[in-house]
């Protein structure tokens, strides 16, 4: 038997800290701008008042300060944290039994015969204090404890008893000997606006000549609304077993190759395709871009073709089979000649965890800040835990994006290791169940604590069969929902505005003629959706309820082929309604969770439609829509909290 | 820039692991004779197959034995713990990428070119596993490398690669170079299975006159299907300030005071009550209980009297006012000037933690296993944490009721802390509505892995509104919800089974002439609910289905009136169906989850009503009940799972 190894007099207990991932095994993640609401259930035995406060820095400091904490209802407690620096910001939680609060609180209850005893009791606190207070405040509590001990009237001592001044004084002077301490800091992990919301264009700069040609597209992507430029890997392609056109095994002499079969005698990961130019091209890419409001994301994929230089200079990077070849990639019984994997449980792999770490950081002195990673998920995951924070440790305006098409528990945790953005099943996801269902799931936390969701309605590898089959009203709803459900999404151009949609084959979600085995001659069309795409992505740009997911609420809908959600972000409220079967008009009653939305349910509110311009008066929770996809297929509705104060002040007129 | 502190060839990711609670910051709670399902979330990059173990060792053992595990689906792995002692199991998780097993998936897949070389690869693995393996494998791994290296028929050669013997070798020698394992224990705390399963009766000794009396009453309790017989505080009670009848302040000299006051100058904690007998008489009390298959479980309340001998032995134990008077308990402007509570942030609080916990010990040596403990929420939260640990280290057989109607997240707290059971707000969910979100709420992990509910219909301080004014039919139908919701459950008797149902005033909860304040005479009732109690208790401890509560279910019914629930424990199968109005016959459609129960829908099957022996045969999941309160509230079905297999039989006859 033995005496507590802890001080026993500490009796608060503090837990369930948010936002927090893990418990703190990551950090959680916010954007410079943002007000992040830190949270903990904080309680003590019995009825006692407590107090606590949060004490936070930025990694760049490494002294706390304080933060007040309120209490809101059962146990909960709230500090703001003001989040305004890239990086890491780390608090952590103290709370106290605050017998002086305490002894405020029940004095206003007390009966008459007591209240001498309590003005004696209240007295020892306020000398307490003064005891640990400043010259200043001393001073000014040592003026209460003579009114206190004086021959003042019982009143007017109450009256100073009362006083904000004394309530203030004793707060900083607050005896916390026995505060409990969280035993550990929470991360908060700081990126930049962009990394939650922003839209993404992909283009296989190839296919316009060359990194020089790519700048005369910019202007119409710009127009178009976009602010992050995408490119596949624009290194030397691989000669040795390359494929041909439609992934077929033995390229022809004029066959291009795949951008990702990366690596040749031209050079590797820190090489520019000598087609595409140089990096005097790149670098004037890059500023021109930002000089049209965008920015340019570089592709990083981890794989090497056979005339890779890593292969002859760097042989214990690759595993050897027993006859000394190299191990290529293979999903048995299938093979992929023309890709080496990396062999990371290599003695060496040190060196090649730096090297690749180096990649980046080549590519960002280079001047790109934003990296789309190719399956990270098959690469060790610690890997990416490692990198990014190395990276982020100079460059924390850097942002990853995951192109992990995987199961949903490696999907989390890369996003939990450090990428900012996460490819997801979006273009998997089409009926309003499954939408619903999903994006439910990712946009609240825990999981919006840590993963950013990306929504793409194609990629070059993923033309949906609801693509290919659905039309242009097809193309149309996926670009309104991804760019509606998610703050970030991002489309695979001019495929997507040029509503091409033709597979390899039936069942595939290969494009035909694929873009990644060729060069491509992009022609305009008739049927471009480059105008809806600006206008989608004007009214994101209007509209701070669009540019994040948190806030996201399904409302219930009377057709199941009817999707009905909104976003608010303070009097931001937008309603998205859309029609998700391409082929028939549908219509539908919705009706709108108006408490949620802080509506007055008895009163008319308007509703501004933003595609088209339109305006409506809607009367209560209850409001029907009709949807011809051939015409437009969603309705994007601003609404107008204020009508009912506008109305009575009417009536005022 | 550096290179990473770990190990980054070890690939596997393990988290999400249960049970847990809090991370693991504090035991999940389990009973001897039970499996505990040992769960997590294990995967690596890429598509290699992973191997896993579980790790677990008693409290006793300071070497860890290996459970394999094995995958379910979505990444979640699980073993099975068989929990066979007392005290604490301690488990964690170790998991690899297991070239060997990915080789032996991907082999059969492979076109027969590739044999050759797969054959090389795999000798060359069971050659690394037979340099690990002791004597005896090594022989056998070497015969398998010499089938491969020989002049076998190539079919030969994989046969033996396909041999269950070659698999379990490789298991038992594979590769754990690279294995993660996870970097803490985990701990379940095991109790009996009375913690997980108990019926309470509490009865007033000084009722029946004394200790020795209350050995007469055994019979019928036991009778009744109790197995635990709580006593209220049997120590003396203090004089100045006592309490009389109702408690009104001035008791008059006749007054018996209420046994919460505890201490004069007879004794204290460590003392009885000279009118309830000796240690001998308790010390008899408790063997002529067990001979009854009853547990006495004692009451502990840390609190004193004005006239404990404490007051003068351990003054630093109270907190003094400026006028050197006792601080006594209070609740402004409300005073209980009988009652002092302890000083816990006394600079002697370490001797009084020692002592308090000395109390426990002192009844423990005196034949007690089971405490109740008054208010543990106005008590230090680590002190509990502190005193069950310190006790339990070496009773592991003691089993702690809380009696905390607190806040709900300090009710947690106390029973994460290690308080074995804990009073719930049964009392006050009287609607099918309340009964349900509550009942939901803590017979789930993670509540469940820590939070062993006690559904009190009555207490001494509790007598509801329900009760008061629901007549006969609310005692019945408040009995079946107890001790069908809740494994655990009690009533305060005889108050209960006969009836007594007049509170002290309108809107009151407390007993009118309660006995706290006083010595009841309790005469035999006609209305006595003792033999429906027994059949009642004959049916919970005949249904393994109701000695725990995590597979509660409710069914959803066509009235707000019938409430509809089912628990199972393999083949048995319960399902309770009560109208929780004691006023009105109330009837409804049942719709049960007949998925859920694994009942084959299309077939019909056979309903046992426990309560009245009935049988009857239901066909589908809708079937119809109606319920007069005045003759019987509640159904108690048990289900028989087994009528389409009879009936088949019946076919062959």
């Amino acid at each position: 038997m033995s005496a507590p190894a802890f001080d026993g007099r500490r009796r608060v207990i503090i837990e369930g800290v948010s936002p927090t991932v893990d418990d703190g095994r990551f950090p959680a993640k916010r954007v410079t701008g943002e007000i992040a609401l830190i949270e903990a259930d904080i309680f003590a035995d019995g009825h006692d008042v407590l107090s606590a406060v949060m004490l936070h820095r930025h990694q760049s400091e490494s002294k706390h300060r304080e933060t007040r904490m309120t209490p809101l209802v059962n146990d909960r407690w709230r500090a703001e944290l003001s989040i305004e620096q890239l990086g890491y910001y780390f608090f952590t939680i103290e709370a106290w039994v605050d017998h002086f609060l305490t002894w405020h609180r029940d004095l206003q209850k007390r009966d008459a015969a007591d209240v001498d005893m309590q003005l004696r009791i209240g007295a020892e606190m306020i000398r307490g204090a003064a005891s640990r207070a400043k010259a200043r405040d001393r001073k000014r509590l040592e003026h209460f404890i003579a009114t206190i001990e004086g021959d003042d009237e019982m009143s007017d001592k109450l009256h100073d008893m009362r006083s904000d001044e004394l309530l203030e004084l004793m707060w900083r002077n607050s005896d916390r000997a026995n505060a409990t301490r969280l035993q550990c800091e929470y991360a908060i992990e700081v990126d930049r606006p962009r990394a939650a919301f922003s839209a993404w264009y992909e283009l296989f700069p190839r296919s316009f000549g060359s990194l020089r040609n790519v700048e005369a597209e910019l202007p119409g992507i710009a127009k178009m609304g976009f602010d992050v430029l995408y490119l596949p890997p624009i290194h030397p392609i691989g000669r040795r077993f390359r494929k041909g056109r439609n992934n077929v095994v033995n390229a022809g002499p004029q066959d291009a190759g795949s951008p990702w079969a990366i690596g040749s005698s031209e050079g590797g990961h820190k090489a520019i395709h000598p087609q595409l130019g140089t990096f005097e091209d790149f670098r004037h890419l890059i500023g021109a871009a930002n000089a049209s409001g965008l920015e340019i994301a570089l592709d990083i994929a981890f794989q090497t073709s056979p005339d890779h230089p890593y292969v002859s200079e760097h042989a214990d990077w690759f595993l050897k089979r027993p006859d000394g070849t190299i191990q290529y990639a293979e999903n048995p019984p299938k093979k992929y000649q023309d890709i080496y994997p990396f062999f990371f449980e290599s003695a060496e792999w040190r060196d090649l965890w730096n090297e690749l770490r180096d990649v980046f950081l080549f590519w960002i002195d280079n001047g790109v800040r934003i990296f789309r990673v190719d399956n990270p998920h098959t690469k060790p995951l610690p890997f990416w835990y490692w990198t990014i924070r190395e990276i982020k440790k100079d460059h924390p305006d850097v942002i990853f994006l995951a192109e992990a098409f995987t199961r949903p528990k490696i999907m989390y945790w890369l996003a939990k290791a450090g990428f900012s953005q996460s490819y997801t099943y979006f273009a998997w996801r089409n009926t309003k169940y499954e939408l619903t269902e999903y994006f439910k799931a990712i946009s609240k936390p825990p999981v919006s604590d840590f993963l950013r969701p990306n929504a793409w309605p194609n990629t070059p590898d993923i033309l949906t069969e609801y693509l290919q089959y659905g039309g242009r009203p097809a193309f149309v709803i996926r670009l309104i929902l991804a760019a509606t459900l998610s703050a970030n999404y991002g489309i695979y151009g001019p495929a997507f505005e040029r509503l091409v949609h033709e597979a390899r084959e039936p069942g595939s979600e290969e494009y035909r003629d694929s873009e990644k085995y060729e060069v491509k001659q992009w022609t305009p069309s008739n049927d471009d959706l480059s105008a809806m795409i600006a206008v989608v992505n004007r009214v994101r740009r209007e509209n701070p309820a669009l540019q994040q997911n948190v806030t996201l609420q399904f409302h219930n809908t009377t057709n199941d082929e009817i999707i009905c959600y909104s976003k608010s972000a303070g009097e931001n409220v937008v309603v998205t309604v859309a029609n998700v079967d391409p082929h028939n008009t549908q219509s539908a009653w919705i009706d709108l969770d108006l408490a949620a939305l802080q509506l007055d349910g008895n009163q008319p509110f308007q509703v501004h439609e933003l595609l088209s311009g339109a305006r409506y008066t809607w009367h209560g929770p209850r409001n029907y829509v009709q949807l011809n996809p051939n015409v437009v297929p969603a309705h994007i509705f601003r609404i107008r909290r204020k009508v009912r104060s506008e109305r009575d002040f009417e009536y005022f007129l």
